[in-house]
């Protein structure tokens, strides 16, 4: 099962697809309300080099008031993360979680309802980039 | 399966709940690198009253570099959400989420070890509190 919807960006800079991807999240209603360079931390923290790789904190909080609702404990699985990060050709790759894969864990009929609303949305987001 | 870990905090203040624990996460490696204040979210973002509930973002550099380069998209599931939140009586409960539960849909045994350890850990500071 893959647990994420995918897309490479070819010729885009880094920072030019972070805010696509900003701009296409946008539009289906997610605000972006966590930001980790996943490489800035890695250098300061454990002192490693990382290629460029962000994780950005996205979150549509109709849905995320609706999920809550149903599932008090579905915090564990918000903010959605979205990646953006550069692969070894240089492309940029951004990625959306699956809720569908990520709360499979979770029994919970109305929270499925929910999620796969979610997962139509950010599937969108991904396919418009 | 639960999806969490959990402990009630009895007649704890909320706020010291959320020190507690980040306090404890550090003791296990863990660094706190976002905090997503939900009732303020909810209330700044679609004027919905919501009881006080916290994501905090808890990543050990180490095993969050290891996970990284064992797959490239884990990502996806970072960092490890850390919940907060009031519950009706007054007592404030924590949970963490359970990287095994969140990662359940990945295929990759290098993967399920680090998890594995990253589990035992979360499971200790809930232990702690």
């Amino acid at each position: 099962m893959s647990y994420t919807f995918d897309k490479t960006l070819k010729g885009v800079p880094f920072e030019d697809a972070v805010l696509r991807v900003t701009d296409e999240l946008k539009k289906e209603g997610f605000g972006i309300l966590t930001e980790i360079d996943v490489r800035e931390t890695l250098k300061k923290k454990i002192d490693v080099d990382f290629r460029k790789y962000r994780i950005l904190g996205a979150c549509n909080p109709g849905y995320a008031h609706k999920a809550l609702l149903a599932e008090n404990k579905i915090g564990a699985f918000l903010p959605c993360s979205v990646i953006v990060q550069e692969l070894d050709n240089g492309d940029v790759e951004v990625s959306t979680v699956d809720p569908a894969a990520s709360m499979s864990s979770v029994r919970n009929e109305k929270l499925e309802e929910i999620a796969s609303e979610v997962r139509e949305k950010l599937q969108k987001v991904i396919d418009s980039l």
